[in-house]
């Protein structure tokens, strides 16, 4: 085999299967002038999704390439064609790097573990901190580190610094709060814009705060559901990725309605956290644009 | 044909095809007691359903029968065996009488209007108020009264007399708000109680108020729903008969949720008033209890 | 106001609101090219969607403009740029005109007729087609023709014959199948390539065949659907356009899931409606690729 | 503590936390009767459902009670007032003991070990059996025993042998086909009437047979689903206790609509499982009655 082939790719920058991310305000012929670029660069475009949101004029794009790619050269080209306050992006694909916070219950970390094990998260599972330590026998059963970072009888702010630092400890692309029982303050919070991803026990915005399954009985709904969203401001706020949601009736106890609930709730963080890590969520002000 | 067995069923309060309902507090036993008296008045229950609410342990049971019914000998027995508070009533399988309040939107009574049309209502429309006077063409075409009752230059509350005035000629079991854009005063729905089923365009209790398809546009949900419930207090606060969803994206504008909207609320408010006249529905403090 | 502005426009074959629509072999730069075409003539392309069928590499491309068109001048520049074999459609977005054919049940046409009626179709119903008469009566409520063609005492060639004759009459885009309980001919289908669309009572191909209702019931099955498709050949084998189901339970006899399937069968013929009518459906094979 | 009370428990057949299981042809006042029998042996009743088969006129009825329970009067009580063919139980609510078989396919495997871990799964895996090990490393980590029984170079027969021998020294109430990927004679299915569940990849009966998800693309249907069903005679064919399914579009190749299957297949068989495990479940010819 030859290797000099690999030695040139690293040499000029050249990557393999990437993917561009576009936004900037619309303009006409981008379409155009966008493909110009990947097709005067030999480019293979396997998919190509573009979006113009109504209200506010923007314009979204994401495409995906096989072959190789030389980054500068690309970059350079779009520069040249798009309005300056554009955000572009090209990554090569890889898995993206992610730490997970707990606490007691143990569903979404579950269901994150065994993808994770068997490589489908597109993902890799760094850490994971808890503020109990229930879930260390599960996550070491796994291989996973497990940090046991007690909230007891320290401040909100001497807590939220210790995760942080034990974070910083591994520079995750991402964080992902599963079943993570504890308010954010803003101070933590701002530390990763569009980075920190939650999973919410209801269907937002019904339902915020404590306890939404107890809400949701007294109310006397009929259906509950769960929501998976970026946290970039108060808790149960940010922009929404994901939502599901299940039928139940007057049987329903809300303990049973929490049972049931767990299931809509993991599948929602996993196929929330798919289109994340596959690069297809844009967020758009308190919204999100997810070109797949 | 021999027309003295009608005579005799006249005569003798005998009738055919009922439903019994009972609510009381539970006790044990309630069960066996109540299909006693069924079985020594030697009816043919056809189906029977019971629930005993956890929180309160109130009891609820649904006995469908077939065959001659001596209604006093039944209501007798029953009261001989349960206790003095309980709710119980006997009616005859019979279409019920609906009066329809509607505003400019047409799909929910359009719904209601084909159903009527063809017998599959359970319900007959006795007529039909409208605020605004936009549906009467549809309405004739049905051979459905319509009455335009205008809001135009009076007060709220001089307007809800003259539409309590025009509910009172026809005497129905129910009114039905298909899409009435107008806020009732507590003194109409008053007048009601557990008689008024509405339709609200979003899953509640997400987005009360004016305009719910802009609020969850606004709020970037990916699920809508459509909720019909009774008013018995505050618009959108009543005890829930039926939700539903549909998944929406970032492509949907609002007026795209509106649309596709529409085709939930019309089953869900059809549905629920498929339980209601079916005597399938107990309220039971600000939820429902549903046996079918 | 000037009319020669739209006497300019009729002589220049000039249009406004309109869809290209192309399928062809794949290539590199496809887009860019195609772009390229709208771009140089000015168009304001509203919305654009591509797709690559991987098996086949056949590509799919739907664009959706405003602004004045110049036919003749597109539709050369795509020649220009596309494979000889290329299938290139340029149209003015407007209402599709339709013949609907029924026998006796109404749910689905009742549902198209008041679609029609609101102007919410996308779509004109020329006229209806009947093997009974029991729905003459609602069409004329709503005053769309309804032709009765019995197939009584005639063979089913005769029958087919005088249906086509009649609907020759209204030269429509497309015949709508709207629980029309009769098997067509080869001969029948072979006329209307890609034009008929019939509701299926299953969630296809479980249940092909009569009462799929009954056969499910049957079967003990926890689910049944519908499913909206392209006749071009067997009855029940077209390319699939939509399909939708409903939970069932063993409590729901036959007749029962038949009657609740039957809001499941019109809504998902309505929405199949919208995406054909809307120039969203094409077809590939014995399957559907939908860009909307 | 005093400890005689549970002595005089077990010598008097008394249990606690029962399930009273009857099924029989319908008659009237068969309700009263029966709980008459709870009634009279002072019994606390929680839930009562009972169902009578329309076409069979065949009774279910299932009973949960707390509460200490006289076992052979009441079930002498029963028998005096049921019909002789009556199929009577009276069960103490207990964990399930269950050996699992698989193959290559982790999810389903995965969601039952996670659950019976947390003991969440209302039964216990005594065992899995695999015709592969690649799963060995997952089951070690859970300490639940794997045996690997190879397939290779013996006969069908020889091979259910071994299978049929390895699970007899475990004796479960239930086998769990969790993506077994082999096809079962008649012979080993025999030994286990009403005993084995099986995850189909298909909404039965459509797809039945090798590589579902294959089909089903090649057929272009636009949903997807999985089916949980008793394996009492041809594979694929038995009663269905629970499906559910999933949309999909021309997007998605088969290997795509496989891996988007595989989180309806995981839930449907854990949802069927706590029925069956519930003693929710009873099997009517080829269908299933489930009173919850």
């Amino acid at each position: 085999m030859d290797y000099s082939i690999f030695l040139r790719l690293i040499n000029s920058n050249m990557i393999q299967n990437s993917v561009v991310r576009i936004s900037c305000p619309d303009a006409k012929g981008l379409v155009h002038k966008i493909t110009g670029v990947f097709y005067f660069n030999d480019l293979n475009v396997i998919s190509n999704q573009e979006f113009v949101e109504p209200e506010s004029l923007h314009f979204y794009m994401r495409s995906e390439m096989s072959g190789l790619v030389d980054r500068e050269k690309i970059i350079n080209g779009l520069k040249g064609i798009l309005p300056k306050e554009a955000d572009i992006s090209l990554n090569i694909k890889r898995k993206k790097k992610i730490v997970i916070l707990v606490t007691k219950e143990h569903h979404c970390v579950s269901e994150l573990l065994i993808r994770n094990y068997f490589g489908e998260l597109n993902a890799e599972i760094l850490a994971i901190i808890g503020n109990h330590d229930g879930l260390k026998n599960l996550c070491s059963r796994f291989g996973v580190s497990f940090h046991y970072i007690t909230a007891d009888n320290i401040s909100r702010e001497q807590h939220e610094q210790m995760v942080i630092s034990k974070i910083s400890d591994y520079s995750p692309d991402f964080i992902v709060l599963a079943k993570y029982m504890r308010i954010l303050t803003a101070g933590f919070v701002k530390h990763y814009p569009n980075k920190i991803i939650n999973i919410h026990h209801s269907f937002l915005p019904a339902f915020i705060g404590a306890n939404p399954y107890k809400q949701a009985y007294l109310r006397g709904v009929k259906i509950i559901g769960a929501t998976a969203h970026f946290v970039n401001d108060d808790l149960d706020e940010g922009p929404i990725i994901k939502q599901d949601v299940l039928h139940v009736d007057h049987t329903h106890s809300w303990q049973e309605m929490a049972q049931a609930g767990r299931d809509v709730e993991k599948l929602v963080l996993a196929k929330a956290l798919k289109l994340v890590f596959n690069d297809n969520v844009f967020v758009s002000g308190n919204k999100t644009v997810i070109l797949e």
